[in-house]
């Protein structure tokens, strides 16, 4: 059900022939009310993709009537007319659905620099249009996927209204989004304000916190909607933490579909001095090519672990750094442990753990191992 | 002849059995004077090697007389027992040469987390100080290798002085240094300051601008000793010239044999608003592993190069990157520029250029693809 879980949304997928292979590619998700209120986080990356730039002026002013997004193309890096593109879908999709352009957010993912097929993509918009279903949640979120193998969607339900969602992504994952679009969407009644802090403090522990190949891409974006069609409006804490639980269930989502990956690896990092402190640890140890390797070939290389925490500036004896490896503990005062033929690397999920000993701080980060597929699929994506 | 094309140097390489498959894996390098002046620099990993810990004592004071590496084993993260196991044996080498230990570098290269078999490395030890030879240098080279498929070796000649060197390292190649040892020497007469100062300036425009895949190890170390034995005393930027001249031939040796690459991809900025900016963008370029893969898979993805651009904080507009590839501009105002068909990459040697039109400093940062062959060989090292 994902974005039509909540009262108050309709949505639908579409194939509209962007994609080579005909699948479905432009989605639409719209806001019946009678709230219409908007708040997203977009991608860091400064070279932002024409529908980025777009939509952060929509969620301005806290209101947003529908978002329309493509697969099939990114619409990045294709100059002026790239973001003239952008403006022609919302001012369609505005007047099919009788709203302001200035409500409509778009969103786009795929290869970069080529121009959208703006004919096509009219016609799938205007197909769209007419489909759109109170039960077409399913539909959108396969209509988002690019290499993804699967759709991913996550509900949760709190006392009388729901929140719901649809991601895509598997690839170019990163702190600060990545190849990532995310449409949640709630029946709760919320103030805009609410919803922008909700959105930033529960993206900010999951999505933020999976990290597949440290790159981070041009068209991130994780868009937050509600209708209020359920009457009740929770405090902040419970939608924050309702908020935060369905994000993290759509992050591990993306881990556990991320391009050619044969293991998720949970970082986790405890006795921390500070949470920043723990997530740069975390984050290195996430991206260390070399570790990514060890995990695939199902060796527990604690001593990849421990130089990836060295070049960091987190506060730490580096004297005294422990690591178990799937409850293994290998490295003990930063000197071997016990042996690592104990550790059992054959199962999908991998527990990486490094204890500080400088505090009491904690954080996980998401991410994978690097394979001989994960090489292939980007060394021949875009021929 | 590498280390002991310099007069005034003895080298030689033997197998100490450090080494499964038997190859040589103890090289020593002896300053026969006048001057047994030196100087290094190491990684800045905190988590460094006992050897590191050791040698930066005793360059501290400008004089080095010998320096024993080891392949074979890191003695990283082996605790206190690892540091008497380098101290033990810069102790052997002082008795049997009749110098100070104190005097003594060490280094180590191999898997990080297991002790030195002390009796092998011993016997070694004692061997190589029977076997130093005036034309040592190449057998010097053979013995540091790791995964190197080559020795790395290079000469340079001043007016009537010389600098040699050999390098060793194939893997975990990074900016601060990666599991690299080089050891360089000169026969001109240079004050240890000058010695310190020439070093630092040769490696900060060589060595630290390799990022083969952005992993910084725990055991690097640039020796350079000077012996004085022509008599000759060159000036600084005489000196600083050919040791940056000679250190960047062995940098793009390093590059050209890293592990399992199949092309060297020469990332150059140019038009940056100052060199930090412009190192920052070479790193992120050269870091990318999607922009790797798609090397690999001879994809001029110039999309992949403009997102690791936005991904910095350097100074630049984002609608006006140009990106070459090989000589075609692939990209011009961040959009589509010439065709990219027209990009041949099945050479080695692929350039990037990225111009950022925000100033007039450059800098070239060396990487190398993401292959198969890399993820075979890091999945299956310690196994």
């Amino acid at each position: 059900m994902s974005v039509t879980a909540a009262r108050g949304f309709r949505a639908c997928g579409v194939a509209a022939g962007l994609k080579a292979s005909g699948r479905p590619d432009v989605a639409l998700v719209v806001d019946d009310g009678p709230d219409h209120h908007g708040a997203a986080v977009f991608t860091t990356n400064r070279v932002e993709a024409a529908p980025v730039t777009w939509s952060r002026q929509v969620v301005r002013d806290g209101r947003v009537d529908a978002v329309i997004l493509n697969s099939g193309g990114a619409n990045a890096c294709t100059g002026p007319e790239g973001f003239l593109d952008t403006h022609r879908t919302a001012e369609q999709v505005a007047g099919l659905l009788g709203i302001s352009a200035s409500d409509v957010v778009v969103a786009s993912t795929g290869l970069i620099g080529e121009r959208l097929p703006m004919d096509r993509l009219g016609a799938g918009v205007a197909e769209a249009s007419r489909r759109l279903d109170r039960a077409g949640g399913e539909d959108a979120a396969v209509a988002i996927m690019t290499t993804d193998t699967r759709p991913k969607q996550a509900v949760r339900t709190g006392a009388g209204w729901v929140v719901g969602g649809m991601a895509k992504g598997a690839g170019m994952l990163a702190p600060s989004l990545a190849t990532m679009l995310v449409v949640l969407t709630t029946d709760a009644v919320v103030d805009p304000e609410v919803l922008d802090r909700a959105l930033r403090r529960a993206t900010a522990r999951s999505f933020d916190r999976v990290d597949s190949d440290g790159c981070r891409s041009t068209n991130d974006m994780v868009l937050l909607m509600s209708s209020g069609a359920s009457g009740i409006r929770p405090s902040e804490e419970e939608l924050t933490a309702l908020m935060t639980d369905l994000c993290l269930d759509l992050a591990r989502q993306l881990v556990a579909d991320a391009e050619g990956a044969h293991h998720d690896i949970a970082v986790e990092v405890v006795g921390a001095a500070g949470e920043d402190d723990a997530l740069e640890v975390a984050r290195a140890v996430a991206r260390n090519a070399l570790l990514k390797c060890a995990i695939l070939g199902q060796d527990p290389n604690w001593g990849r672990v421990v130089a990836a925490v060295g070049t960091t500036g987190a506060t730490f004896d580096p004297q005294r750094i422990d690591v178990s490896v799937n409850g293994i503990q290998v490295c003990r005062a930063t000197a071997p442990g016990d042996p690592r033929k104990l550790v059992d690397l054959s199962g999908r999920e991998v527990h990486v753990l490094v204890d500080l000993h400088a505090g009491t701080d904690a954080v996980v980060v998401w991410t994978n191992d690097l394979t001989h597929d994960y090489v292939h699929e980007n060394s021949a994506y875009s021929t």
